[in-house]
């Protein structure tokens, strides 16, 4: 099977589309390829939104920080936790229902992820591209709103879907030994750290990264710049604000 | 690409295992595919721990609600949201994380368990079978005290891993159409709820279930007997009180 494993470690995330749509075929398969992946208890707590129409794009634009894919790529996915389809079933069926918890949001996110990841694969092997929108968590009271989710209803990550307009280069990741740990979690020295991120730290797009954002370390891109203090602060109360407003708090 | 569909819809979650181990040079192959899996912002803010040593296996048996698989698949993987290492080298390099926060739990969680679906069907594709364990969440209070894991980490699910002995009938699934929402959000009738489960409904397994645990309805044998509010509520405390040990709460 080494065409799949191909295709698993040559990938890259694709932020540039052409023009050519991606047909209702050829999505539906792609999506019925992903509902086989594993869910919990095969409760399937999970929904996916698919986005096509330009006006509703525009208004998701702004809520993942205007970043151009939302309007430029033809289909846009949601995958969202979901009890309020099974909710209803047990309410219909003589059966009271206890997921209104953080336990039942995290179960039916992981289910929601399952799919997600499931989706992009199949997409990636049928020769599309895909890219993860991590603004659905910061924004989710926002996209809620749009895409009209019920209680018992939260988005936890979006994807852009199309054909690729760009072959770009593949980004690092940190070598395997980094992020594996045998038997036990072997917690890491200053040696073990300098080792991991050598490489990244020393890569010429770092280190003009560190440049164009005025910093000393390629750390401080990510503490002072990307992912500050301040924003994840923000939004994390936001995100907690939306768990109880969707019904996830009541334990 | 039809190979990888083929694998994709025809999987089946595998809970025994024949003997043969599942050697290292495959085992790291198919992590070093799970790894290509978006990440936020490149950050890899996740470990995965294996566990092969049967002593470890016996601990953590208990923990996963004495599912046999525990102990008889050769290898478990769990995955585990994990800030420890990035925020050790932030630290290291004049920076000061942020991540101490409820958002950036849930990104972690969403990096770990896009490689581990990456994994699976890296694994998949080679032959071998998984099975997810969800007591993961429930338990996660016990699993860090097992597998040593620091504050940032939190583990977020497991997998069994090995070489299947069974072929089990595949389960059902909704029809595609139930989990699909064109544009927006279209919430379910009476009718529809109706249509979207009366094959589950009918299906033998089903009824013998019903019959089983003495229920009425299938729905009663999720919400009275397999995932009952009394523990969601209970897991979902530990859980939070887990977010809260491991540094994921402080906003």
């Amino acid at each position: 099977m080494d065409k799949i494993f191909e295709i698993l470690i040559n990938r890259r995330t694709i932020r540039k589309y052409s023009e050519k749509d991606v047909d209702d075929a050829l999505l539906n398969k792609i999506l019925a390829a992903g509902i086989r992946a594993s869910t919990t208890g095969n409760m399937q707590v999970y929904s996916i939104i698919v986005t096509r129409d330009d006006e509703i794009k525009k208004q998701l634009l702004p809520l993942h920080f205007n970043q151009k894919m939302v309007t430029e790529a033809p289909v846009l996915l949601t995958f969202c936790a979901d009890f309020n389809r099974f909710n209803k079933w047990c309410r219909m069926r003589k059966a009271e229902p206890g997921y209104d918890n953080f336990l039942s949001f995290l179960t039916a996110a992981i289910d929601a992820l399952l799919v997600a990841q499931t989706v992009c694969i199949a997409a990636e092997s049928s020769g599309l591209g895909i890219c993860y929108l991590g603004t659905t968590t910061y924004m989710a009271h926002k996209i809620i709103e749009v895409l009209k989710l019920p209680e018992g209803v939260v988005p936890v990550t979006t994807i852009t879907l199309g054909w690729p307009a760009e072959i770009p280069e593949q980004v690092d990741r940190l070598p395997l030994d980094a992020v594996i740990h045998h038997e036990t979690y072997h917690d890491y020295s200053a040696e073990d750290i300098d080792r991991i991120y050598l490489e990244k730290e020393q890569r010429a797009d770092s280190l003009q990264y560190i440049k164009e954002n005025n910093k000393e370390t390629l750390a401080q891109v990510f503490t002072d710049v990307r992912y500050k203090k301040e924003d994840n602060v923000y939004f994390s109360r936001m995100l907690l604000k939306v768990l109880e407003e969707q019904g996830f708090m009541n334990q």
